[in-house]
This record gives structure tokens, sequence and C-alpha cells, in this order.
């Protein structure tokens, strides 16, 4: 090999990830240099000497989670996987950011690669990273028994000044110092560089000041020092009672012609500059991708020590099983987001004489029907909103500063950081997570749903106080458009259930459901329980949409689709309309996706194309329903704010009444 | 007057409103009557002694700003601007919560009675404040004089614990500690209680100390102790470098059944508890809505102080219109959200046979033809990105700490605290707001929009990178979703230009309307600029959609929609299409909302309802444009996430080509 200058095996290491990055963004022409340069040498050292991990069986249950919250550095990430032997090839550097390679532009969710979160908007990774540690310090309550600490890793987390600018960090960071999660270490990459220039133009908060107002453990080290850097880390680890954060002082782009520039951040290099950088570390110009035969050896060696690692830990297991074989089967279910049998058997029956119910209490009750048979594995909470969301575990203790073995988790008035430590509790497994707020913050909340959905991470969203039946609290407490938006989003399951066994029957569907995140959407006010006796079944839920009441006297003459707290309102006009002699059919129509994943046979059944005549009805915007109503059919639908008043009173103003059915009814029968 | 202790005229004016404040929770039987009763004290010292403001003209352009960012507590809100004398009367407050009433569940913007802004989602009417500070700070930059200070008010926020825990408080928290803005003061609800109960269970950070490390002015008084309030907020005022926070420790509900309970926050009390309330503050019993006629006159002469006040500031601000006629007419214009004559002058005219455009390049030089001409009353910027949105305005200075006249703002990362300081700077006066960054965080602000819509505020988004198309990035930067669900919000005006000549009518358009927010959406990628001698011209994008490409040879037999870049294929599509003798017309559809706006006789025109084969193009989900193409028609849209990959690459795997058009035109066609 041609090293120009002589490097010890550390340095050597160190320059063959900053190498390999570089290259990766070279051969793309697309992609983010700067990070990987400056962030090279603390990656090192975390990986080299404190990782524990197994690059040959990543989804070993007890390795650290190593997140990259600075998604932007993914060449970073993918140069250490390849390095230490995880399932990321020469080739699948050389496809970087290209169709089809693992090595995507910001890292995405892969499991079998070592890549534990998809990350790259800004924040997002960071509060994944509280959730991870959330989930182990909840397991290691909940399963560790005296001489049997199965669960015992730590998460570390690598983040940018962007992370730092973010609310949803702010809000995750004061939660896990209120928590005290002593295993959560974050290394600040504090390059002082961002896109549009020297942080100072935005940003010139004492940032380990705030963190010390957290509650967390702070220090401060020399991002190039790697002796500097591993005592950081030692006392991070240490400091059992807090989190730990560690600010790096590091520069963008080091040992390129644009160190400390913003144009190390986002964009190749010239290939003057590229040159100029290899030149710099004494590398060779002229073989790209090299990796030195003693940096590739020591880093592969990894595996090894993972071996051990896992090895010793799989004794360990293996002993706890023998002396606590129910709890090694609950968690190794858990682990597997599988469900005990008889998880169910408790579901909640509702009986139409029964006084009406709102759905988010009928959905609380589910809840609880299942919370004690999966307690260890269903964890959730509200965004200070519990009491009026329903979604408290009864008997379960709540999770507290160093007490974490309880269900019930209080994420305080921070619904964007609920969402996103719930994809950290989803995506280490052992847990299911759920999380509750209004309907309408959901808002709040959107970019981890989305990122939940991008991962098909099984989050379950409890969003109550679903329309302008909310009342009283006005347009800026009443969704309209969030039912829309949130269909908007792909792979996320939206389920607004019409009755007290169709909210059942959601809480049991979304359970099941493990291929990604479910919303359940839940009406405030009381909807009376209806008879199943006479209408179909509830558990129909399960198939999106169903034939509620089918049509009398004849086949549908017209079908009034609605779904949650107006389905009522269609089976009351159907009422009417069947006495006037209008074989009418009411749809209950919970969840569009659901609905779309049935096979063509079904939806046709429900829908029968021949039927043009079609009246959707649902208390939000009308966008979207023209896909079931077609060109020829009707929404009542409101496509405007709505209005502080009572409930009742909204309902009636707005038009979503049994008469307004009616009288589109009679409309679209006249043009018939 | 039957009150039982004798009271001073503050304690009674405190009492006065504390009982108002209940009162309307009680006769509403809904609101938070907790949070009234804790902070009556804070609002009395400061409307009292301090609120610079006249009451019988609440649109006085120097008045001070009060933001209720709690506005859970809006009944204290109602109760104070009854009192002082504003156009709520008893009968709104004894409608209070109802069908009409301005005196709605939460506060909605209402500048005719002097509400500023509308609050309720927590952390909004925080960020609101800095808004309302910056512009101020801005204005008196710009258009003080030496002699002539005709900008010179405070913005004051009262918020609560929910407030401080939202990453959006935090954002602008930091921005306001680095641009030092000194006339912005916070007062705190310190009460510890929040709805699942005490702040401890989720809460236990040293808010001081955080809001030191962002650089603000931070005291703590107790927030019964009217003197060491009046004390805080006049030290506040003296610290003219930095924003000020008041920690206030108060007591929620205090004087009643209830105190620091969490009961005493969003629910009425009991009739009993409701007694012994009034009881405790020796109020009379039996006579709800009481209102002493010493504490009522005393309020009210708010109103000759503020009557002098205003007066003073006419005199000088006629002073200052002799010396300074050219810069008080550009005040008055902009306090109207007026234009000045001339100011699209210079909007650029591409051509054809220039190289192709970004929407993004285009609508950057857009913003710069008139960026000059609207020097002091157009600002804006982006969250980090503006090399990435080409937002900047060339040749203006940047607005920094304490160099606040400028028209380039640096938000850093922190898109929601953009959109709620944008609010508030609409929302101002004197300022017309944009923000910038990539359309996929617009999920990331979506609170703030909603707002701005809700509340009709004129801000302008610029939101690149707006699809697929972004590339290399992947799925994590590449919107899908977005449009559908920026469209599902009432009152946005959603903008999505076709080339270059559209991008600059866009803006055109975008700041022409007042009626509310805009949305920009612009591509990354570079885009042909259409030729407009044979096609349609680009100011038809008011219209929202109009026919860009007429069929020939005949009526029409297939229409194309599409918006964006989209637009190029359904033009090429058209070209094959009427080789092959197919009369096909190309609709270019840049905005839905605007569209919709347009006469039905228009609407008619351009999408003929005879003509059932329709095609829409557009690189999103295909959620709604069901509404356009019908039953019969097709969408080539992409209801999946997408990847990364080169741009190109991305939209021939995921189709959007001319290929598919044709092939679905042909299938179109057959059926027809």
């Amino acid at each position: 090999m041609a090293i120009a200058k002589q490097l010890d095996i550390d340095e050597l290491c160190v320059t063959t990830i900053r190498m390999l990055a570089v290259d990766c963004v070279q051969q793309a022409r697309s992609g983010h240099p700067g990070a990987p340069l400056g962030l090279a040498p603390a990656a090192y050292v975390l990986w080299d000497r404190f990782l524990k991990h197994h690059p040959a069986n990543p989804r070993w249950c007890d390795r650290d989670r190593f997140v990259l919250s600075a998604g932007h550095a993914s060449a970073l990430l993918y140069a250490l996987l390849h390095l230490y032997g995880y399932d990321i090839s020469l080739d699948d550097l050389r496809a970087f950011r290209q169709w089809g390679s693992p090595c995507a532009g910001h890292p995405e969710y892969d499991l079998a690669r070592g890549i534990e979160t998809t990350t790259g908007p800004l924040g997002q990774g960071f509060g994944n990273a509280v959730g991870f540690a959330l989930a182990e310090a909840h397991l290691a309550a909940h399963f560790n028994r005296p001489g049997h600490a199965i669960v015992d890793h730590f998460t570390y987390c690598l983040c940018s000044d962007g992370d730092m600018m973010e609310g949803v960090a702010s809000e995750t960071a004061s939660l896990a110092g209120h928590l005290g999660l002593g295993k959560l270490i974050a290394l600040y990459d504090d390059n002082h560089i961002s896109i549009e220039g020297r942080t100072e133009l935005a940003f010139s908060e004492d940032v380990g000041g705030r963190f010390s107002a957290y509650g967390w453990h702070v220090q401060k080290a020399d991002g190039h020092d790697r002796g500097a850097i591993a005592a950081a880390i030692e006392a991070a680890r240490a400091a059992t009672d807090r989190p730990s954060l560690v600010i790096l002082a590091t520069n963008i782009g080091y040992g390129s012609p644009v160190q400390d520039t913003a144009k190390a951040h986002g964009e190749p290099m010239s290939e003057a500059d590229h040159l100029e950088t290899k030149r710099f570390y004494g590398w060779p110009l002229d073989q790209p991708f090299f990796r030195p035969a003693e940096a590739l050896a020591h880093m592969r060696r990894a595996d090894q020590r993972g071996a051990a690692a896992e090895a010793d830990w799989q004794r360990r297991f293996d002993a706890y099983q023998r002396w606590h074989p129910e709890l090694a089967a609950d968690f190794l279910r858990g682990m597997a987001h599988e469900l005990p049998d008889g998880w169910d058997d408790d579901l909640p029956i509702f009986s139409p004489t029964e006084k009406p119910l709102a759905t988010r209490v009928s959905a609380g009750a589910a809840l609880n029907s299942f919370g004690a048979r999966l307690s260890g594995y269903l964890i959730g909470g509200s965004a200070d909103l519990a009491p009026s969301t329903k979604t408290l575990l009864d008997g379960q203790p709540g999770i507290r500063r160093h007490e974490y073995g309880g269900a019930n988790l209080h994420f305080g008035v921070r619904e964007h950081g609920m969402g996103t430590i719930c994809n950290g509790l989803a995506l280490h497994g052992g847990v299911r997570p759920y999380c509750s707020t209004f309907l309408v913050f959901s808002d709040y909340m959107r970019p981890s749903i989305r990122l939940a959905a991008l991962m098909r991470a099984p989050v379950i969203y409890v969003f109550t106080h679903d329309s302008i039946g909310l009342g009283e609290d006005g347009p800026t407490h009443q969704p309209v458009e969030h039912l829309a938006a949130l269909r908007a989003i792909p792979r996320l399951v939206v389920l607004r259930p019409a009755d007290a066994n169709e909210a059942a029957w959601a809480w049991h569907t979304a359970l099941q459901h493990r291929a990604g995140p479910v919303a359940l959407v839940l009406s405030r006010q009381n909807l009376p329980t209806l008879d199943r006796t006479r209408l179909a079944a509830a558990p129909n839920v399960a198939r999106g949409a169903y034939v509620l009441a089918e049509a009398e006297g004849g086949a549908p003459k017209l079908l009034l689709l609605a779904s949650g707290s107006e389905v009522i309102l269609a089976l009351q006009a159907r009422e009417k309309l069947q006495a006037d002699g209008v074989p009418t059919r009411v749809i209950s129509m919970p969840s569009w996706e659901l609905f779309e994943a049935q096979p063509r046979a079904y939806r046709d059944e429900v829908l029968p194309p021949r039927v043009s005549a079609r009246i959707a009805i649902e208390a939000g915007v009308s966008l979207g329903w023209e896909r079931y109503v077609g060109a020829r059919g009707a929404t009542i639908t409101h496509d405007e704010f709505g209005a502080s008043a009572p409930a009742a009173v909204a309902f009636e103003k707005f038009g979503f009444s049994v008469a307004r059915l009616l009288s589109e009814a009679q409309r679209l029968l006249r043009q018939a």
C-alpha cells in the first residue's frame, strides 16, 4: 500500500472511514461529504471501543443501539457498516444514492444491514434514540431479575446542529432528562456550520446550559482527539442516573479545501478538491474505495467480539429461561411483536341497551381489556390528555424517573416528541407503543407519523375528539382536514369506528396489524351502541368497510357511506328512506386503507358499481370521498373550519343531520 | 354593593376579573376556570400599569401587543376586554362558547375586539409573540428616524406550562434570544399543574436555566404579589438588549375548592364549588357577572389613557409625515397590507429559448424583482435552506441581533418556529412575511399553517423540492402526500406552477392574495420554459387552472390535467396524440383552490362536463384527483413513498412518463 504518512492503526481506520465516505459522495456526485470528515474520529472511537454489536447478527436483541440522527451523514454510516462487516458490500457503496441500493441518500431502516432507524428529517433520530433508551429501561425493569440482566445495553446517538435546533429534540431531551435515562448518550457534532452559513446566523444559545437545565450530564470534548472522546464516553457511561450529552468540537469537511464552510455540507466536492483531500490524508489518488488491509482486518475483528458478547448473553439468557420460563417466553414474544394466546379473551361486548358511549370511552375499555395480559409489552400514554383520551391502563403504574417497569407513559405536552419516541419504542422491539392526543394535534406529530409509515413501525395512535363534535373548544381544537391529511400518508391505516363495538374491534385490528402504524380516530361525544342482532357484526371493521344495514325490498337504489359518528345519521336516514320505499344500503366505512386492501370482488360487493346514487357523510372535508361516491354521488362534508358551540348545535348548523341526508337523497334519486 | 371584605381598588379589580371569568365558564358549563383564577393578578397588573392600548381603537398600530398564549384561559381575556371597554358586551360574556359569540372557546383573531391572534394549540401564541416583537423591531429599525420613534411598543405574552413544553416554543425562544428581542416580555404561569396531574409527572426541567441558556433575561416573582409582579415587569422592560421571561409562581384555581388540582384546569366547577369560590372572595352569590361600579370605572379609565397615548402618537406621526412623507406613506401602506404602484414592473419574463430552469430558481428571480420595491415590507427567509430554496433577497442585509432593518431572516433549522413567527409578523402588520423550506418539511410547521389559514393571515410559504423529482435525497425528503395534505386545509391556497413564467405569476398571485396564506410549491429539478406564443399566457395562473394547449382538429376527446413539473409530460403526450388524430386538451392546474373560486361557467369551459376521458398526472398521491377526472377518468400518481435515486430514474420508475400517459390515453379512448 502507498500511504505517504505512516499512521497508527486507529488513525488509519479513521482515515479509511473518511475516504470511503467521501468516495461514496464523489461517485454519486450527490451527498454530504462534510459531516463524515468531521465526525469520523468520534464514530470510530465509539464503534471501536464501546459499541456492543455483532455485525453477523444485527438482530441480536441486546446490542447497543446506534442512531445517526444527522442522517445526511449517511455515507459515514455506510462506511462503518461496510468496514465492520455488515451486509453492505463495496458495490453497495459504489451504488450510493442509486436506484435499489441499500445505501440510500439518507439511512433507511434496514435491520438486516444494521440500520436501526430512518433518519434525515432533523430531530427525529434524536427522539428515536430517547425511545430506544426508554424501551431498554422499561424492558430491563420489567424482565431483569437479580442475577439475570438480560436487557442491558446503551443507546448512542450522533446528532448535528440541525437536530439541536429542532423543537422535537428539545421536547424529547426534556423528557429524557426528566426520566433520567442514564444509558442514553448523545454525541453532538458542534461544527458551527449550517447550510446558510455559520451557525451564528441563527443559533447562539448555550446548548450545554440548555441540556443541563433539562437534567442531562454535559461534557465537552475535542472531536479530533480520540483519547478525549473515549474519556468523555467513558464518563457518560458512568453517569448512570441521567442521560449524557458530549459536545464535540469538530470541523465540517476536515482536511478538505472546503473545511469549515457551508459548501462542505450538502454537495460533492470538485474533482480537484476531492483529490486535494486525498492528498491531505496521504491517501492513494487513483484508488477510489481503497481499504487498507490492516484497517479492514482491525475493524472486522468487531465481529469476533460481537460473537463472544452474544454467546455470553445467550448463555445468560438460557439460564434466565430456565429460572423464569414464562418471563423469557414473554420477552421473546414481545421482541417478535407477537401476541400471546388469549390476549383478546376479555374484549368487551357492548350492548345496545346501555347508555350511549363515546368511542374514546369504549376504545379505552377495549385497551384495558388486554392491557393486563400484555403487561410489559403494551405501553403507552398521552401528551398530557390521558383523562380526555381515556388511554390510561388501569391499575398499572406510571413510568417515572428510575422506575421504568410500569405501563403508563406521561409524555407531557409534547406531541411531536411523543411521536418520535414511539417510533424508537416500536423499532427497539419488546414493546408495542401507543400514544394519544386530540386528532387536531396529530398535526404536531405528523413528521413522526410519516416516518413510522415509511419504516412500517407498528405504532398505534389514539386520536380522540375527532370532529366538530367536540363542541365548545372551537375551531382550534376541531379537526376538519385531519382525516384526509392522515389518509394521504402511504402505509398508514386510519380507523374511525362508528360505535362502541366497532371501537373495540378497531383496537383489536390495530394490535394485530404489525405492518405499519395505525391511527384510531375516536369521538369525544357519546354515540348509541348499534344493535348487532339487526345489523352486521362489528369484527367487519377489519375489512375497512362493510354493509352495515342492507337495503330491503329490492336491490339497493341508494348507498349511504359513513364513518364514525355519522354512521348513526345514515342509519336513521335509511329508516325513513325505507319507509318511503327506497331500498337503501348503509355502509360503515371505518378505514379506506383496509378496504382498499380487500379483493376487488369484495369491494364491488360492498359498493356495487351499478349503483350510482351514493352519499357519503363525514364530519370533515370532502377531499377524496369522490373516489367512493363517484361523479354522480354527493358528499355531506364540511370544507371549512368549525366553530365554538355545543356539539349538537355545531352538527346541526354545519348540515350533519338526517334532514340533510334525506334532501340529498331525494335530489340524487330525482336525477337517477 | 355587598362585598363582604373591604378590598382596595386593585384587589377589587382583580377579583372582578376572576369572578367574571369563572361566571363565563359556569354559565357555559364548559371551559377552563383554573388559569384565570391563578393569572388574574398578573394580567391585571400588566393591563393596569403597563399595557399601552386604546380600547376604543384596537387597531392603533403602535399599541402594545398582548398575546394570551395559554388560550384555554380565554375567559380571562374576555373578562379583561369587557372590563377595559373593548367591544365585548356582558351578553357576549354570557354567550361564552356558544354559536356566534365573539367569546369562543379559545380566543379567535378578532382585531376589532382586541384579540390579536388565535390561540389554544399550545406554543403557537408564544411563537406569534416572537413574531410580533420581531415585526416591531424591524419596523422600528426601518422606519424610525432620529427624533421620530413612530414604532415603539412592547409585546407581552402570557404562557403556561404547556407552552413551555412544546418544541415550537423552544425553537422560537432560542431564536428570540439569539436576536436579542428586548421588547418581548413573557409571563409564565408556573402553576405546577397540567391535565394529567402535577407537572412533575413529565416536566421537571429548570425552565429559567433553559431560557438563560437561550440568552433571555430571567426573573421569578410571586404571582399573587402585585408589587412583585410590577417590579418584575419594570425590570423586564429595562432589560432592552434581550427578551425577558418572568416566572410567576401561581396557584391554578386560586381560592376555589379545586385549587392546585388538575380538576381546576379544563372543566367547570360544581355549583357548590362555584359558590364556595364566590364566598372565598367575598363576592355576591346571587349576582352572576357582577361588576362593582368602582372596579368598572377604574378599568374603563384605560380608554382615556389610551386616547391620550394615541393622540400623542398621532401628533408625532404627523410630524414624521411632514419630515419623511415617503417613509410615512410606505409605513401606512404596509400596515394596510397594500402594494405600491409599480411593485410588479420588473416581473421577469422568461423565454423558451433559455435553458431549462427549476421553478425554485425562476420563483427566486420573481421574488427579487419586487424585493427592492417592497423594502421594509417584504421580509422573509428560510429554515436554513435559503441556498436551496432560492429565497434570499439579493443585496438586502440580513436581520441580526440588534440590527433588524434588513430583509433576510435566518430562522435556523426551526420550521415550526418559522411558521408561527410568520403568523405573528403577518398579524402585526407593516410587514408581509414569506418563509421557505422543502415541501416535505411543511409537515413540521403544519400547526402554524393551519392557524394562518384559520386566521386568514397572509403568510407566503415557499416550498421547494416538491416531489420525487428531488432525486437522491430519497423518501425522507421526497414529498408524496404533501400536496394533498395542504389542499385539505381550508382557506389555504396551494400553487404549483409548471414553468418559469407560471412561477413568476404564482409569486405575483401570492402577493396579491391577502385573504389568507398561500403555499408556492416549486421544483428542485429544471423544467423547460413553455413557449407562450403557442400556448396560453402565464397570468392565467391566477385562475387556478386554464387551457394551456387546446385540442386541435375538433372538440377535445381527451383532457390531460397536470400541475407543476408534470405539465411538460402532458404537453409532450398531447403532441403524439394529436399526431394520431386525437384532439387533446392540456389543462395546467396549478391551484385547485383558485380554480374552485372561479365561476361555474369558467370551470365548465376548462373542464367540459361532456368529456369524460380525462387523465390527471401529478407526482404525488392520487387523493382528491377523482374530483376532476371523474369516475371514468384516470390518474397517474404515486400512492407510495419515493426512493433514493437520480430524479430522472425515479420519474421513469414510478411511471411519470409520456409513454405511461399514452397507454392510459389509449385505454380510456378504447373504453369511451
